[in-house]
């Protein structure tokens, strides 16, 4: 057997507890969508994979059963679950609702959970979630264009609302344009913003702005185009999942811009410091989002009437999926069709 | 010659256009204080100074003629001068009034004016000044006192102010204890914060808690401790001025911590990205400050009764001093008695 075939996921039935507690929601999947994440634990990319694993964390599905201290939901609810599905809920940032920052949590695929027993993700027929990691999916919208805003939007949302920077007419960059950067681009473009793309090619230039309808195309690679951009930006969404230097960003933004980095890097990452003193420009980060801002995200995505752009499959088709992805050989979001793929027969 | 006499500072008249502008503000220096920066210029670390230079920019005077546009200040005013003592007066900072993020800022010594001349600085009997750029000393305060303040106190005032972290009850950390970290640990104590001050070593632990106030010392080598210190700061003010890694440092952050860099560094800084996205935490920098906060940073430090540590020298001493300064063998700033060496005779 290749380690390719060693590493191909199987679809199959995960089975849980079959109680469901005071504060539990018994959660039938209807749809999952694919982020790069799944396929970073499927690959074990991060050393700390267990299997069999059951991958998937932008779940979008209905209410079967609710614990019986549990009012915010009921059976029938459209609901999701996302990426954090437990936490301490004593430290400071649960205390404040930000659970994703807890040093804590527990992941709703590849984690332990307080029963001891393995965590398993939405690419199963069902799933019992606590009520407090349970968004709920505003009336009217569509469960698979749901599904990539459960991780992909929130993560770009988040910081966006956090640092100040959801009001119009701020100019930003949306540095790579895969699942998380094309929901930045319809995110920052619903928020009233001036969004250049920024990509090390041509190649999605006009994808982006006929399709994704940003204003602006910027290739990193152009010292012109670069030197004629800096100082313009007040934020740059960085999707880039691995290395790159940051001088080149940095010096797009303006006074007090804010570099935001969204991936997960095990190679350091460099800058210069007069890169960020003569500027007062900040690196950061920022990781998911919590219960509240993806229920606030999704009203948003609503209100604007944002869609995601993906491309529905069915579960035998997930292993092609994954390759896709991979090869970045997919516009822009896998979402996995569960309820149709009739695990249970 | 040798290098090191090539490069030593000679003390001198530096003449001007004797004319005050109707803007200018012609001051008499009385003291002016060594900060590092002198030092790189005069050494020429940066690749870019010129000779003759009258370095300093501490600058404390009193006033002896003003132009006929001037109003806030009249003769015999004791008043400051700091690094920058020009702009551009069109772009957004100094639009703002934060003309130190001006890209066309003019500083106070080793660079060109608007009339071609070079600038310099206040190692000399008498400057004059653009009153945009000039501050009013309080009433009371010591000139020697005041010195140090113009630079190395605003650098770290300003990041305090402007971040949100001014308030009291904050814990805070000064990376480093040299002319910067010791006004940063007064500034720090006299907002009210829990200071712990961060050293490679444990050679200023007494001095840190003796001396300046310091309620913690945390060497960084110190695996243990840094461990039992992780997640409990809210920002490190970082006056390291050579290359150094980040990671230790923002382990020691809390959710939202912020790392503010103070030093001009030409080696790349590193982090892996999970270090900053686990915990929202920010690198972020600053650069000295504007007149308005200098004014304000000057009437809390004479408010709070906070004292700079200072060595009074005479100019015959400064190429001993700046020697002692590279050795960091001073506590913890030189304060250069301009009017008391009569350069004029």
């Amino acid at each position: 057997m290749s380690s390719i075939e060693a590493e191909r996921a199987t679809t199959g039935w995960a089975a849980r507890d079959p109680n469901t507690g005071p504060e539990d929601i018994y959660v039938k999947v209807i749809c999952c969508g694919i982020c790069h994440t799944d396929i970073h634990l499927i690959k074990n990319d991060f050393g700390k994979s267990n299997y069999p694993m059951v991958p998937g964390h932008e779940v979008v599905g209905e209410v079967v059963e609710v614990g019986s201290d549990v009012s915010k939901f009921r059976a029938g609810d459209m609901v999701g679950v996302g990426y954090i599905i437990g936490c301490c809920r004593n430290c400071h940032p649960c205390k404040n609702d930000i659970p994703q920052y807890c040093n804590k949590t527990i992941s709703s695929l590849n984690d332990v959970y307080t029963d001891g027993k393995p965590t398993q993700g939405g690419f199963a027929s069902a799933m019992v979630v606590d009520q407090k990691f349970v968004v709920k999916i505003p009336d009217g919208m569509d469960p698979e264009q749901a599904a990539p805003l459960l991780c992909a939007g929130v993560t770009v949302y988040s910081p966006l609302n956090h640092f100040g920077l959801k009001q119009s007419g701020l100019r930003g960059g949306i540095l790579g344009l895969g699942g998380l950067g094309h929901i930045g681009v319809k995110i920052a473009k619903a928020m009233g913003h001036h969004v250049t793309v920024i990509s090390s090619s041509n190649k999605k230039r006009e994808e982006a702005s006929d399709h994704l309808g940003a204003d602006e195309y910027l290739v990193s690679s152009d010292a012109t185009q670069m030197q004629e951009m800096a100082d313009t930006l007040d934020y740059i969404i960085d999707t880039v999942p691995v290395f790159h230097p940051l001088e080149p960003y940095l010096s797009l933004l303006k006074l007090d811009g804010k570099l935001i980095l969204m991936g997960i890097i095990n190679t350091p990452l460099q800058f210069l410091t007069p890169a960020v003193l003569l500027g007062r420009k900040t690196s950061t980060g920022s990781y998911v989002g919590s219960v509240k801002e993806t229920e606030e995200m999704l009203e948003f995505c609503k209100e604007k009437d944002l869609s995601s752009t993906i491309e529905v499959v069915k579960m035998d088709y997930v292993n092609k999926a994954i390759e896709r992805v991979e090869k970045n050989d997919v516009r822009y979001r896998f979402v996995v069709d569960v309820a149709g793929s009739k695990l249970d027969q």
